[in-house]
This record gives C-alpha cells, sequence and structure tokens, in this order.
C-alpha cells in the first residue's frame, strides 16, 4: 500500500488527467469510481492497473477481493473529491487499461448490435449501451465523431456493462456492409417515405439497429445504406423522443 | 422593453434565484430557456410573466410573436451567462406562472397516467414526462418526495412536454384507489413472485403505470396496492434497466 495525502501530488495530478480525452489517450488508461463498478471489473477479468481507497472506504473492503498485482493507494478525502464526478464520493477508485477498441470485422458477425452514428451525448450513450446489455444484445460500435467512449459520465451511465457487451469504434458503413452480406437485417431509426413502423418487422436474432443523434438524425450516407427505416408512431404532441428511449423501446421489441 | 447591463440588478438576482426550489415556490413562478420552449409556453397560453430576450437574440425575433402584456426586458449576455444552464446560451429566456399543481381527482379519470414514487433524478422525471407526451398519456403524477417539478434540469429534459400532459403532486395511495374503484388497472413495476411478463398483460385505453426510483423501487405501501406488477425480462448481464428506459418501454407497450 502506498499512501497519498496531497492533491498537488503528480500521480494524482495524472489520474486527475484521466478525466479528459487527451489524459486517456496519453496513459492508454481510465478511470473507475465506485464499488459497482470495481467488482464488475475485478469479474470481468479487467486489466485493473491501480485500485485507489480512503480510510474510511478500506473498512468495507474485503481484502481478499483486492488483486495482489495491483498497485494500491491509500487516499485522503481530499484526494477523492478531485477524482469523483459526484459530491459525496465512495472513496474507491480504480485505473483500467483500455483495451484494443478498433477491431477487424469477421466473417460471420451473429447476433443484436447496436450501431451509434455521431452521438455525442455521454449520459445517452451510456445508458444505450447499458441497455443493450439488458436486451441481451451482443456489441456497440460507435462511429468516427461519436463521444470519447471513457469519458466520466459515460462510464457512470454504463453501470458496468461495457464489461458484458463489446464496444467498438468503427466505420458503420463498413459494418453495414458486413450486416447485408450475411443477409442480416441492418434497420435505420428515421421517418422517410419507406419507413416501417417498428412492431410490424418482427423479432431478429441476427441484426444491427442504427440509432442517429437528435438533433440530426441519422446521416444520409447510413440512411441510404441501411436495409430498412423504422419508426416509433407517436401519439402525443411531443415532437420526438430521447434518443436512449427510442433506442430502449426499438432494441427491446426488434430482439427475438 | 426595459433595459438590464448588470448581473449585480436585484431583477436579475430574482430570476436566478428562480434556479431554486424557495425562490421558485417564494416567487411562484420558474424559469424556461430557449426558442423551442418559449414557443410551446405561448402556443400552450401559458401564463408568462417575463421574457429576457439579449440583443443577439432578438435579431431573430418575431415581433409578432411576443405577447403584449408579458414584460420585455433586453438583457446584457453577462446576465444571460449567469441565467442559463448551458456553456452557450440561446439569448432568450422567460419566466412562468407555476398554475395549480395539485388536483382534486374528479370521479371519472380515463386514459393512460403515469405515476412516479419518490423518483428524485430531474433528467430521468423530465424524459419521462416527454415520453409519456409522445406515448399519449394523460398526466404525470409526482408523489410526495419527489423531485421539484420546476427544478431546471427537469424543465430541459421535458422539452415542453408539461404544457401537453397534465402533471400533478398527489398521495399515489388516493390516485391509485380512484383508478381501482373505476376498475382501471394500476401496474406497478417490480419483480415479485406475483410479476408478470410486460409482454403478457395486452394493451390498455384506461390505467396507470407506477415506476419507482431506481435505488429502491416502489414503496411496500405502493407494490400492495397496485393491482398487478410488472417486470421486463433482461437477457445480458445487466442488473437493470435505467428507470426512464424501463418506463419507455412499459408505456409504449402497455398504451391501446
Amino acid at each position: 500500500m502506498k499512501y497519498i495525502q496531497s492533491t498537488g501530488n503528480q500521480t494524482v495530478k495524472n489520474w486527475k488527467k484521466l478525466q479528459t480525452k487527451k489524459g486517456r489517450s496519453r496513459q492508454g488508461k481510465y478511470l473507475l469510481e465506485g464499488w459497482h463498478l470495481l467488482d464488475e471489473a475485478l469479474k470481468a477479468n479487467e486489466n485493473i492497473s491501480e485500485i485507489m481507497i480512503t480510510p474510511a472506504a478500506l473498512e468495507h473492503a474485503n481484502p481478499q477481493e483486492m488483486p495482489e498485482e495491483v498497485d494500491i493507494y491509500e487516499i485522503s478525502d481530499e484526494v477523492a473529491q478531485q477524482l469523483s464526478a459526484t459530491p459525496s464520493p465512495q472513496g474507491i477508485f480504480a485505473t483500467v487499461i483500455i483495451g484494443q477498441t478498433k477491431e477487424i470485422i469477421p466473417e460471420k458477425m451473429t447476433g443484436a448490435w447496436l450501431f451509434l452514428d455521431t452521438i455525442q451525448d455521454p449520459g445517452n450513450v451510456g445508458t444505450m449501451v447499458r441497455t443493450a446489455d439488458a436486451a441481451g444484445f451482443k456489441g456497440v460500435v460507435l462511429s468516427e465523431g461519436s463521444v470519447d467512449m471513457y469519458q466520466p459520465k459515460l462510464v457512470r451511465s454504463m453501470q458496468g456493462s461495457q464489461f458484458h457487451v463489446k464496444i467498438i469504434e468503427g466505420d458503420l458503413s463498413i459494418w453495414t456492409k458486413a450486416f447485408k452480406k450475411n443477409r442480416f437485417p441492418v434497420f435505420g431509426s428515421e421517418l422517410n417515405d419507406q419507413a416501417r413502423s417498428y412492431d410490424e418487422v418482427g423479432q431478429h436474432a441476427d441484426f444491427a439497429l442504427v440509432m442517429g443523434n437528435e438533433g440530426n438524425g441519422l446521416s444520409q450516407k447510413m440512411l441510404e445504406e441501411t436495409s430498412m427505416n423504422l419508426y416509433i408512431p407517436l401519439r402525443g404532441q411531443a415532437e420526438s423522443l430521447n434518443v436512449a428511449i427510442a433506442a430502449g423501446i426499438l432494441m427491446f421489441a426488434l430482439r427475438a
């Protein structure tokens, strides 16, 4: 165990830099907060680099749970406050090595997949990853121009689902072609002349669902490449649904 | 038109107080931000008290859109920045009189209703109100101990749906009894021995759906008072769904 009291310590400064995309990219790791996420990371045999814990949190810790090969730091409440995204931190943090996020598409890619086209809002993306996990989806592909996937708010809203579903940064156009080559449908989600109501297309084992960002919807290119576009009929006076809500309704309705 | 340049002005200080529950309750009004919400408020004939606009925003304004009986203030960018919850404000704000939020339940209360049991997260509550609107629900009832309904983040996530569906603060126990007296089902959302899968109970015109908070679920009292409890079968390894996602799936599946 190492001890760090001061927020001015260089190690603490490096941890704080993990709150930025540049810091994560330079150090090749990201920051987790809270017991639940640490447990999930340990269960998933993630490559944990460091664990940081306050004296108060240490009293609740099971020493056997702490992996031996990981550097453990006892940190002061002030340091915890600096690392935390919440006003009352649980006092437990970890840094996790970011693995391979770009993946070459295998010949046959089965299961249900969620494609996210340039979605920037971290809370929405995190919630969609969590929902994809709950709906039994195999993976989520984020297009270029999407939010950085280890952004702290995104990590918080995923609630550990990054350890259960594959998360890949990729070119949606290439992924769409691969799915269609296998005769798996790629469903866009946007109202146009040919769009069909989501509850008319049945349930599927192997398919992809593409969600676009709330402001602009799917890119024109994606709209042309999908097998079919779906819409959710709205009844009230709301003009649209939140993108994560629409994704949740579609994922649970389409998944066989 | 009145002009306010200084953030130290007492009127500006009063507007800023509308960001707190105490301020809203003392002044009996809440703060709206952005053209979309102002348009929705005007369309809905809401009781608008003041409109605040920056010179830049004024150039985009249609003077005929501005209601005559309302006080209009031209404000500086600094004042706009103080009132705004976003880093780049559109420069248009309004204060809206808070109407009657407590309502005596009529003998026959028809349509679909969403009951929220002690849910505190403003983003989730706002998104659920917006989704209820899109699903054609008639109203949302917030229990005691729920988030204050005119909290700025909640107002932002409702996207104007507060003008389309009724929003009422009430005793869910009384509302539940009134629905059951009319032989309308009140569906809880929690897994227990008697719970049924949400896709086995058909679609309904007149019913209530009760959502509990994510940490604790429905209160024991509510669980006993509902007609039936529903659950959403999960397939992956996620332990639960975000409450707004679960509400979205249930509202769209249950509504006839």
